[in-house]
């Protein structure tokens, strides 16, 4: 049994601390937060204790792991306290929303290597895994072109999008890591655009709500991502890629498979209403394979420095946008 | 140039009429209904000659075939005539109402053999053609159990009905000409049910308008046929083939590809409205094949033994529906 | 919480121990098994009690309800035992293989009432779920026919097969409480037919593989099954009610919704490998349907009297196929 | 009857000689081609006159209508004379590489009107136009993203490439008409990038065969479109409109509805094998609109203007491309 100990108990905590009491292989060991009656609510649940401090996890001789879901601001140092402490460390992505410090930590992370893992969990959505495979099994021949879409069914808080970074390192990042991850290779350059079409509060937040990007890879391929935080229709997220020989996709996921035929028109059941029950189940899948990892298994995951690339596409993407031109990405190393 | 002498002009004749006059092969000589003004109608448009009577266009030197999509009534006479006259014949099904002319005619036909094809124009849908191919080809492995629906979008009219020797002789027929197509095999007993379940005047009429039937054959393999004689979504008529070693199925054909996402649905375009606008096609690709075979080429078509089975099978399954009992079928051959 | 005792700790058993003890509102008290051994695994692996006896079980007073998912030759006697500890029980179908102890057991609970759900679960699938509500919302308008097909991917083993009753008890049974519970009605006449294509043994053990049946109720309207005890392509379930204004249809789920497009083809994901990977998430629904009963909700199962007509459907089926002739379905009641 | 002169008797040529020959209410009066061989056997084939040159076309009394399916380098000066001759006309795209001359033939249709159609005939699509129709009934709200796919299963071969002016004015144009036509509205800017990846002679004759395009409108929407010389797969076109209140999308079309489910695959039929396959049935309903809009119903076809505008996108693009920025569109206007 791997003992884990929980920082964050909020929404996707309790989605954490939950998969983590019923993993038949981990144990809720600590929770932190500090809204301290949350953290107790849940420690309460799984019969696990409550931390007061991040030091009395790094110090516990009963923590084999650990799991950072609270909130941005914390991971940095928490990582930084997990390295310290040798804790193999499951991170909720980005890493930190100042460049400088994601360097900082990549690089003590360098120098005192231990297991990293951040939260990309769309890698184990089964149909987009299912894609990669067969990409990587040649089934479409050489990669041509990749083409992504994520759409949200409705936007964060205006609050949040003020403090988000904006689309692209908040929403568009997990394609970003997809797209390195399915195609084994990173993009060279990028162009984006994109416009602010449903709510003026998030242009006057100086953010766009709809937008479009190419990326290009040294060897030709071709990417376009385009995300949009609202639809009418619930959360569609999907994947193509355009070989030589083949196409693959992961496509849309019905809630339910039924139809009702009725005049002139089939009438399916349509998306998930939102993000979360469209990707509910990766959440499990990823624990799943960090904890397979620490018992010596493939490190099947994103790593640091993965979560580090896609947040280096983010940022040029961020900067093609303001300046509508495209950009050269450029992929900084720890020494 | 094949050149066709058409018997009927009503709705079906005009369908076969403009397809000789528009077939690369084929050129529309003559026509021939009671309905002069009909004929003339047709004849005219496509610079062909009104006949006067059948026995003119027996004795004409300029026809090569002849195509018969006059009432059902006059098929066996017409067919004799053109047993008679050595003309090669496209018949619509069926070859007659009463089983003891239908067998007079085939024993001619055995006796003076010419090429008939009786126009069981399914076969010749594409759907159903690769299917079947499918399943020659060994695709689905031993054939274990068939299963069709025949569904019109609407009843014919209460006149029609009556006249019509009930649902089996009438809407099945197609049906078990497939069954025994696609099969290469004759099922050995049927056992059929039905409900009047939409209007009082066809049960008042002896008939059903909702109906299944089981068919099995000698060699262990099951067939279901169900029918309806109305559905609120167009016109649907299914096959599947189930094997020892997967399925085949010639599904729904949506009239477009066009799909809308909104709220909790998608929401597709459904089927055609009826069963013409779903069947069009095949009635140039059966022609095609008449010629094809006239040519020279491989009689990959409805023969008038075809037809005869055809019929041998809705006998029994009325006769089952009537007694409520499995009904061996017993297959006459001409002397 | 509601706190259960577990008859059976064998391949089913496990998955509702497992259910048990991680719905959040149940707990696994005790696990009673003839093979202590595994009633040992499992309790330990939650921290359960192991029972020596069913009567131990009986007299316990942390008992709030049972669930008996131990062999069905045992199911009889641990639901009398049920009835009279008045714990609410949640059984596997089916009762008993014999239709007078069947009959003894509904009697008993009818004088002495305690909840009592048995477990078909297919009840709680969501797309057949979706399925009977759009058909209880008169979204097909007047129900005229239903088919089903129940398609097993491999057969159980020879030795099981001699004991089960027969494909329409043990396989089709299911499909008999689908019926009935879609269609808010039971039928009046069933016609069944089958054939050994598979296995000669299965022929010999006086069984079918290979069978359809047809049902005919008292409005009229009409229901097809087809069985199969094995596929070339995972476990197919499928459901389909046509109505007087459309058809709804519970579809085949694939495994995933990943697509290749190669050649002149359209390779995509297939079916689940077995039933239990298809319907393993009914389980759990099932349970919880269970459990919000007993805390006062609706009780939204299949009852006792509902396995009775299950099983009675199931035994006229089996005379019909043995008889090769349609049979009446008398519906006994408790006095 | 609407008595047509038609030029070119090369490929596209016989096609539309054969629909104008077979359409209703059109007659095929006069075929011209330099090679007189071709437009011989194609006016005997229908009775039609082989035209010794253009201007015995227009100096003809029994021509009505003229269609150009001659090479691009005679379009100008054909459109020139069928202006000068008031013949209304149906030309195929595009109206000529040399913008100069495109402007100088908008300049001369608007200083004499007649009516003109340009070739754009996806717009008949029967799907795409279902498309469109949804989005100007509103059913997706406003319009925020277009996006498109246009992917040829071969590339024509260099020697055509080499004059085609590249990808964006031989292929993607027909998008480009698509786009503005769905949209009722042009694009403001585009964004073009693209590689040689199948074949180093496209590169070495100046073009790409794999690119990507954003397009940006005035109000903010963005469209994207990806095009590629090859598939593995087939032809690949496609639309999806995304809007504030839902998606429509014109999806693949099958070449048939028939699957096969073996083993862990569900095997359906593909694409057609190419752009003809695929679009085949819009050629007679493009003349059949035609005919139309001569008869005085509505000209629901792209005009001239509605050529210009393609082509002055296309011309947008190739410059982005070359210089891997985006370009505003400007859009001149005749005088």
């Amino acid at each position: 049994m791997i003992r884990f100990a929980l920082f964050g108990a909020g929404f996707i905590g309790k989605v954490h601390g939950v998969n983590i009491a019923t993993h038949p292989r981990t144990k809720l060991q600590y929770v932190y937060d500090i809204n301290t009656a949350a953290a107790t609510e849940l420690a309460n649940r799984f019969g696990a204790k409550v931390a007061s401090s991040a030091e009395e996890i790094w110090a516990a001789n009963d923590v084999d792991a650990v799991l950072i879901a609270s909130s941005t601001n914390t991971h940095a140092d928490l990582l930084s306290g997990a390295i310290k402490a040798r804790k193999p460390t499951y991170c909720e992505k980005p890493i930190d929303m100042d460049m400088n410090r994601v360097k900082a930590v990549v690089q003590e992370a360098h120098n005192n290597p231990v297991p990293i893992m951040m939260g990309f969990s769309r890698r184990f959505d089964p149909n987009h895994r299912a894609l990669r495979k067969a990409v990587q099994n040649g089934e479409v021949g050489v990669v041509e072109m990749i083409t992504m879409c994520c759409r949200s069914s409705a936007p964060p808080p205006i609050s949040y999008i003020k403090v988000s970074g904006g689309q692209f390192r908040d929403q568009t990042i997990h394609m970003f890591d997809l797209l390195c991850w399915i195609a084994n290779d990173a993009p060279a350059e990028v162009y984006a655009t994109g416009s602010s079409m449903m709510d003026p509060a998030i242009a006057e937040a100086g953010d766009v709500d709809t937008s479009m990007l190419i990326l290009k890879f040294a060897d030709g391929k071709l990417c376009y991502i385009d995300n949009s935080r609202h639809t009418g229709y619930g959360y569609d997220e999907r994947i193509e890629v355009f070989g030589s020989q083949g196409l693959v996709e992961s496509r849309r996921k019905p809630v339910r498979e039924v139809s009702l035929y009725k005049g002139a028109k089939q009438i399916d059941e349509g998306l998930h209403p939102g993000w979360f029950e469209r990707m509910e189940p990766t959440f499990m899948l990823a624990l799943d394979a960090f904890v397979t990892a620490l018992e010596g298994g493939e490190a099947d995951y994103a790593t640091l420095m993965d979560g580090l690339r896609a947040q280096t596409i983010a940022e040029a993407a961020t900067e093609s946008l303001h300046k509508n031109a495209p950009v050269k990405i450029e992929y900084w190393q720890p020494a």
